[in-house]
């Protein structure tokens, strides 16, 4: 489990990290960091972002979000985002963050479920 | 059941959408929030949006359509757009609107049953 302010926790190969404080631009860059390292340090093949208690997004915390599970995905790491709010959704698409490459689920169970999938048949992008 | 003007009905995990009015602005985004509310109340699969029954759009409601597909992608939800007219057709390419990452069916029976296909194998985009 990383130090920083998001738990990073790892359930079999696959890393959760579940937010819910409200993402500042410091703690979003933290936690950018926090997951990319906890990636080499566990060799993790897949990362689930579980931002079901996030009511709201800057375009500052939207583009770091896009951007980390884009990074993940370079370091062979596949990212599925779960339970994003309506009013999130909405405000990512209005600002233009189709968050394309990053697979999306309703709920954390879908997501691992997803992910089980993912780690086993690799994409064929 | 959704109270708006629009009804949106679950059958199984997928929420059916059938546009039968005209689209104006207003009705088109208060039909964007109904969607995505109903998303997260029922947490549906899929979402497929009938609009048959429409036979022209304006550059706005043709954006929101779209854009309500991709939110609800962003939320974990795939959305298929059915029963699309020539007429309509037409206008969205030459607006250039061609709702990239949305399916779509030509008719009601297609759409449900690519939903099925969908929400059992993920796609690999």
């Amino acid at each position: 489990m990383a130090g920083g302010p998001i738990p990073i926790l790892k359930i079999g190969p696959t890393l959760l990290a579940t937010i819910q404080i409200d993402l500042h631009d410091t703690v979003v860059d933290a936690f950018q960091n926090d997951v990319l390292e906890e990636i080499e340090r566990t060799s993790a093949k897949g990362l689930i972002i579980d931002i079901s208690a996030l009511e709201t997004v800057d375009s500052y915390v939207a583009r770091t979000l896009a951007n980390t599970g884009k990074m993940a995905k370079l370091m062979g790491t596949n990212t599925v985002i779960v339970g994003m709010r309506p009013a999130v959704a909405a405000t990512l698409v209005r600002m233009g963050y189709f968050m394309e490459g990053i697979d999306t689920a309703l709920s954390l169970e879908e997501g691992l479920e997803l992910q089980k999938i993912r780690t086993t048949v690799p994409d064929t992008e």
